[in-house]
C-alpha cells in the first residue's frame, strides 16, 4: 500500500526550473538539412553546444535552487506527528524530514549540494547504527538528553551544540529521557548523489549498555576539547575531526569575546556588530568536514551585515533572537528555529531587531553551513563583498 | 524559428532512470493520519528520509549514467555536416557536439561530472576568444594545423597531443590550413553545472596577426617542456598547469619505455602488457587540471587488463589500435576514435587484438579522462582491483 | 673593563669533544708523496673525506652535546643575584642566563639547536621591546604578575603557562608586581646561529600605558583559546600561532582527562601511566613554532616510561613532582624546576616517585621542548621505541 | 703512522672567526660581586645573554663562512695525484676532496650547511656501495663513462649532467673506461653534522655484473624523464626524486629557449640576458632534494646580473665560459670548473666576458646549489633584489 505514498512523491517531482530564463544565442536558420542533422544528433545521443551554451555556461551562476524559508513551528509540529505515526528502525533508519527546495523538482535537497532535515526521536527510542560516506553533522536548536553514539562513544546533545560526523564513522542515537527531542541534520547527500560516490553500511541492531551511557562529556571531548592542545598519543583515525562535539558554552563565549574586543577598539569581528566563529578540525585547523563548512554568526542588537555573495550555497538556521534576512530579491522576518537557504551567488544580509525585549541580549544568532570546502578544494570559490555587490 | 530546434531538444529530455531499481525499505502502514501527514510535508516543501533512503543512500554507487559507446566514423560524419551547415561565431562560440549519455535525460553530459564533445573547425575558420571557470582540455585523435591560442600563445595541435586548459584562461582556435580538423574537448561542465560555480566571459572578437602564427612549439612548451626542469623566473599565473601541450612523441616514448623495461624484467607497467602515463602539472607534480585527470594507456598486442572499478566516472577514446572493452555488463569491439564511458563503480577491462596486422604494433592505445581529482580532494575515492571485483 | 669578563668567557671556550671517540678508517701509508699531497690540500683549503668520514658520517648520531642536569635552586639563586647586579636595558635586552652544555665549548647552547635560559625580572622592571627571526617561547615554573606584551597585546604569565613567540613579532615584558619573577625562555638560537639566518631589530624604548595593562586574559586568548573554534574574521598575520598563551588549567585538565580515560579502559595515553599533550598552532593543527615542538608529559605516581630514542635533541624542565630520569648512561633524581637535556639518539626514560607525600598527586610533570619540527620538515626524523632500543 | 697525518689536520683547525667583529653591548661595571656571579655562572655551566647577544643575535646574518674561490686546475691536479696515491675502498669509501672554507676552522665545510668535493675515480675502479641520510648529488663538469649505480640502476654521468641522490638510497660508482674521471659531489653534511641527524650504512662490497652495465639512459630516466608525464604504476619509494639524472641536453635547450624567447620579446628570463632553470622532483614539482636546491644559470655574452642577496649559502661552479663574479667585497675572474661560495646575506652578481672568442657562445654558465629548501621549510628565507641591496 505504501507504494501509493511513494507514487505521490514521485508525482510531485517537477522539472527543475532555472531562476532566470536563459536566452539562447542566435541560431542557424532552420533548413531541412539542419533538421536532418539535428535528427542525426538525436539518433547518436549527441547534443550540440550552440543550442545549450546559455544554460550550460552562463556568465555567472544562475542557481537552480530558490531562496526559501521553512518555519520552525511547522516543522516541529509535523515532526511531532511523525513521532506518533512513523516508527524508527532498520531500513528507514532515521525519522528525518528533509527540506525540499521548491525549485528542485521535489527532490529532498535544500540546495544542489546540501541536505538539511529535522530529526525527531521519541522518549526511550534508539536510531539504529549505520555508517555512510556522506559527511554529516547535528545541530541542536532546542532540547537535550539525546546522545549520539559514534564508534562507541556516547556524545551528549544539548541546545547550541554542534556535532560533526565525518563519513564512514559508525553512529547511532538514543533518547535517554521521557521527552521527545528534535534537532537538525546536515549532510552532503545531494553532492554525493550528483557525483555518485555513495557507500552505506548497516551496523549492529542494538548498541551495548555501555554505549547507552549518559556522560556529560564524550570521550572525544575529554581528549580533544582543550584549546591549542592535542594528545601526543596517536589517536586519530583519519576519518575527519576527532572532536565530536563543539559545546555551546565555548561558541557563546567566543562570540561574546569578539564583540567585547570590538567594543574595546580592537579588530575581532567580521564587521561592526557582526561576530562569527568557524568550527574547525583541531588536527588540521581547517574545515570541520571535507565537504561542509559550519559557522555561528552573531549580529548584535540593531546591527546589520553588509550584503555579500559567494559561489556555493548555504543553509541557515536561526539559533536565537529574531530579525530580518535578505536573500536575493527575498526578505523575511525570522525567529528561533527558522531555516532558510542562500543559493549560489545570491546576495545575502541579515539584520537583528533593534528593539529586542529587555529579557535577552537582542542579538540574532545564525547557524550557517555551506559547501565552501568543495569550492575551495576545486579552486572555484569567489566572494563579492559590499562594493562589488551593489 | 530556431525555437523549434530548441523545442525538439527539450522534448527529447527523458526522466533520468537509475540503472538498478531501488527497493524502498519497509514503510509504515498507510492510514488516513499518515496521508494527512504526507500532505502536510508536501505543503511545507518537506520530504521524509524513510521513503527515499534507498535511492539517496545506496549501499554502493548506482550510477545514473549508462555505459555507452559512440562510434568515431558517425561522429566525424555528423561533425563534417555541421561544418557545412552551422557557422562558428560569437554566441554559439564553438562547433562542438557533445556526447549525451542515454540515461541522463537528454542532457549533453557524458557522465554526471564530465563533458566530452567533438569539435570541428573548417579551413581558415576561427573560434572566437572567451574564458570560463570550467576546466577544459583538447585531445587530438587525427589531423593537424589548428592552433589553440591561450592568453596570446599559439599552441599547435597534432595527432596524439594533449592540451590542458585550466579555468579562466583566455583561449581561441584558428585553422591555418585548407583542411577541416576535428578533435575532442573534455570539460567539467556537468560538475560545475551541478554545483553552480560557473562564470563565463567573452573575449576579443578577433585575435591579432601575431597570435595567428603557426609555430612548431608554443611558448609554454619552450618554457616548461623540459623534463624535471622549471624556469627560475616567476612565470606561473596560478591558473593551472603552465604547460599547454603534451606532445605525442613524449607520450609515445614514455609508453614504449615502460613496455621495454617490463620486457627487461623491471617494474614499470601497471600490470603485464599494460603501460600507462598520467599528464601532470609540472609546478605541483599533481593532476593536470583541478577537476580532471588525464592519462594514456597502452595495452600491448594480445594483452588484457585486469578488471578494476573506481568511484567516479571516466570517458575513454581509442587513440590507436583495436580491441575489446568491457564496462559493467557491456562488451564492445572498438577501434580508432571510438568513445565510451565508464560510470562510477562499474567494472572495466580492455583487451587488445591478438592478431593485429603486420603493419602496426598491435597495441591498443586508450586515452582516458576522469573526475578522480574531485574524488581525491574530497576524500571520496575508492578503488577495487581484480580480487575485490570478482 | 668588561672586556675582562668577556675574555674570561672566551677563555672558557673548550674544543668540542665528541662523546665517543671515532675510529679513523684505515689510512693509506704515509709516504713523502702523500705528505706532499696533504700539504697541497692544506695550501688550497681542501680536506679529504677519507680521514674525516668517521666523524662526519657516523653510522648513527654521535651527539656533541652531553646529557646534563641543571638544578633549579642554583639557577634561581644566581638569577636573583643577577637581578641585584645587572640592569635590564637596551643592548643587553634581557636578564637571561643560558644553559651552556658542558661539551659544547662554552657556547650558551643547551643542545646544537636549542637555547634554554632562565629569565629574571625585578619588581616594576621592563624588558625593552625588540623582535628577531629566532622562534621563542616562555614557560613558567613559578610566579605570576609578569606580562609579555606581544605586538601590543599584554599576555599574563603564571605558573604552568606556555607562551609561544614566533619569529619577528615585537615583544617586551613588564613586571607589574612587587616581587621578582623567573621563568624559562626557549629559542632556536643555536640552529639559526649555525645556518646563519638571524635578523634582529630594536623596538620602542618604552611601551605605552595601555600595553602596561594587566588583563587576566590576553586579546589573543579571547580570540583563539576556544576549543575547535576560530574567528571568521581574517586576523592571522602569518607569523606563527596567533594564540599567545596556553594556560595551565587547560593543560592540567587535558592530562587529567587522559589518565582518567585510561583508568576507564580507553586508549588515551602514550603508554600506561604516561599522559602527554602537545601545544599546537590552532590555524594549522601543527607544531606551535616552526622549529620548536613543545609538550607537557605527566608520569603518574609510581609509573615509568619505556625507553625511547629520537633523532634531534630535547630540553626538559620538571614542572611538578619528583622522580628519576635516565638519559643515555646518566641517571638523576630530579624535582621541581630542574632542567636537563636529552641529546640526539640518546635513550630516555622517566619514573615518578612511588611514594609521594599524601599532599600531592605524586605525578611527575615534565615540560619538554625539542627541535622535532626541523627534523620532520627535512625528512630526518627517526624514532625507536622500547624494543628497538633494548 | 697515519695518525701523524690526522694530527696535522687537527692542528690546522683554527678557531672560527666571525667576518666582522661584534661590538659587545654596554656591560655592567665589573665589581667583585659581578666577578663572583660570573664565576658562579661558569661553575654551573651557564652563560649570560647580555655578554653574547651581539654575536648570537646580530641585526642581520654575519656569516662565519668567507667568500672564497677554488681553482679547477689545482683541484684537478691534486685529485689526479690522489688518484695515484690513495686507493678507494671500504672505510674511506670515496676519493673525495672537500672544499674547506678558510674561516671555518679547517673543517671540510664549504659553508655552514653545504659540503662540496671533487671526486676522482681511476679507470676500472669502483667506489663501494653505501647509503646515508645525507642528501647528495653529483654534477659533471668534464668527462664521461662513469656510472653511478643507485639501488641497482646504473646511471650514466657525462659533462653537464646533474644526478640527485636523496638520502638513504644505496649507491656505488664504477668507471667503465680507461680514463680517470672527476666530478663534484654536493651534500648537506655540515647541516646534518650540526643538527646530529646522521645515519650511515655499508652496502655490498661488490656490485653485480648487471649493475656494471653501461646503458645510455638509466631506468629512472626511461620512467621519469618525459616532460609533464608520470608513470601511473606506483613506483616511487618516498626517498626523494625518482629521476636520477638530468641530462645536459635538456638543461641546455631550456636555457637556450629562454634566451630566444627573451629575444622575441617575451618574459622568460630572470632578468635581461640571464636565463636560469631549477632542477625539480617531478613527483612534487618542488626542490630536487629536501635540503638542497640546484640550478643552472646562463649569463649571455656581455650581460651582467643585478646584485642580490639571500639568507642561506650557495656554492657555484663555472660550467662553461668565463667572466667575473662579485661576492660581498670580493671580485674574481673565473673560468670553467672554478668553484666559489656565496655566504649568507652576501651580495652576489656575475658578468660574462664581453669579448668571447668566436668559437663559443660567450655565455657564462654557472651551476649553483644552495640550502634554500631548509630556509623555506623553516620560514627563514629572505631575499633582497637590486634596489634593496644598493
Amino acid at each position: 500500500m505504501h507504494s501509493v505514498c511513494m507514487r505521490s512523491y514521485t508525482s510531485s517531482v517537477q522539472t527543475p526550473v532555472r531562476v532566470q530564463p536563459v536566452a539562447a544565442p542566435d541560431q542557424p536558420q532552420v533548413t531541412p538539412a539542419l533538421k536532418t542533422l539535428y535528427r542525426g544528433f538525436e539518433d547518436e545521443f549527441l547534443v550540440p553546444l550552440w543550442t545549450e551554451i546559455g544554460d550550460l555556461m552562463p556568465t555567472h551562476p544562475r542557481p537552480g535552487a530558490t531562496p526559501h524559508v521553512w518555519r520552525w513551528d511547522r516543522l516541529r509540529r509535523l515532526a511531532a506527528q511523525a513521532g506518533e505515526l512513523v516508527p524508527v528502525g532498520r531500513g528507514g533508519e532515521r525519522r528525518a524530514i528533509a527540506l525540499a527546495n521548491p525549485s528542485m523538482g521535489g527532490r529532498p535537497f535544500a540546495t544542489p549540494t546540501l541536505w538539511a532535515a529535522i530529526q525527531y526521536l521519541m522518549p526511550g527510542e534508539d536510531a539504529p547504527e549505520h555508517r555512510h560516506t556522506q559527511h554529516a553533522f547535528r545541530f541542536v536548536v532546542e532540547g537535550q538528553e539525546v546522545w549520539t553514539v559514534v564508534d562507541g562513544d556516547p556524545v551528549p546533545m544539548r541546545r547550541g551544540d554542534f556535532l560533526p560526523q565525518a563519513g564512514w564513522n559508525w553512529h547511532a542515537h538514543h533518547n535517554a529521557t521521557d521527552e521527545p527531542m528534535a534537532w537538525i541534520d546536515g549532510l552532503d547527500i545531494p553532492l554525493q548523489y550528483a557525483i555518485e560516490s555513495q557507500f552505506f553500511e548497516f551496523g549492529r541492531s542494538e548498541i551495548s549498555e555501555a554505549e547507552r551511557g549518559t556522560p556529560d562529556r564524550s570521550r572525544s571531548e575529554r581528549l580533544w576539547a582543550h584549546p591549542g592542545l592535542r594528545p601526543v598519543a596517536g589517536l586519530t583515525s583519519g576519518r575527519g575531526s576527532p572532536l565530536l562535539a563543539y559545546k555551546w558554552k565555548h561558541t557563546d563565549r567566543a562570540l561574546s569575546d569578539q564583540l567585547a574586543l570590538e567594543g574595546e577598539g580592537y579588530q575581532a569581528t567580521v564587521e561592526p556588530g557582526h561576530a562569527a566563529v568557524r568550527y574547525t578540525n583541531p588536527v588540521t585547523g581547517g574545515d570541520v568536514l571535507p565537504t561542509i563548512r559550519a559557522e555561528m554568526h552573531r549580529v548584535a542588537r540593531g546591527s546589520e551585515t553588509a550584503p555579500t555573495r559567494d559561489t556555493g550555497s548555504s543553509v541557515y538556521q536561526v539559533f536565537d533572537g529574531s530579525g530580518t534576512v535578505s536573500v536575493g530579491e527575498h526578505t523575511w522576518s525570522v525567529s528561533r528555529g527558522d531555516l532558510f537557504v542562500v543559493p549560489s551567488w545570491q546576495e545575502f544580509s541579515a539584520r537583528s531587531e533593534a528593539s529586542a525585549s529587555d529579557s535577552d541580549s537582542g542579538a540574532l544568532d545564525l547557524f550557517r553551513f555551506s559547501d565552501a570546502p568543495v569550492f575551495e578544494a576545486l579552486g572555484l570559490h569567489r566572494h563579492d563583498a559590499e562594493d562589488a555587490v551593489r
